[in-house]
């Protein structure tokens, strides 16, 4: 756990782009962009994938969804793509829930 | 409203292949597979974004994620994607939220 990327740059010991960030959650740049907008939501709870949210982490889970859209909301995007990937054939690299929030240009899928 | 066909599919106007159902969430196969499993997780309330979601709706959309969970798990997905498409720019083809669940051979972004 104390090798996870995104638990480093919850507590600032990586540095990231960070967009939003309030006691639960926080939303950075993707490093490796696949669209004009790539955003990563993430959960400051390391919870490692989609595959082991219980029932109580359900208002947490939520939570991502409404960020994203606020985010979104925002920065004015009349489009936008919500990218939960689980386990490694889903395209998950990371072992950290994130949500992609992608948006123009899609490059490819995160 | 009445023209919605994802309405019309939950009150059984319109045939569908029905994968779960309870009060609140219907879960069918995509008419138009873009892979091995493409399934959509749809609340049966007619919301048409996830733009137009509230707090009030905070429970029904974590729900939706956490039956999509349930569902691969029952089919023994070791990998999937959960995709929301938001605004025609976003991908989104029906104006009723679904929340696709994408598994294996990936054929194009859903």
């Amino acid at each position: 756990m104390s090798e996870c990327v995104f638990c480093k740059i919850i507590k600032k010991e990586v540095p990231s782009d960070i967009v939003f960030e309030n006691e639960r959650v926080i939303v950075f740049k993707d490093i490796n962009p696949k669209a004009k907008v790539h955003l990563l939501v993430v959960p400051k709870e390391h919870i490692t994938s989609i595959k082991e949210i219980k029932e109580e982490n359900k208002t947490l889970i939520a939570e991502l969804i409404f960020v994203a859209k606020k985010i979104a909301e925002e920065q004015n995007l009349t489009g936008y793509k919500l990218i939960f990937n689980v386990g490694r054939e889903g395209g998950q690299l990371v072992d950290h829930i994130h949500l992609h929030l992608v948006s123009g240009d899609l490059r490819e899928m995160p």
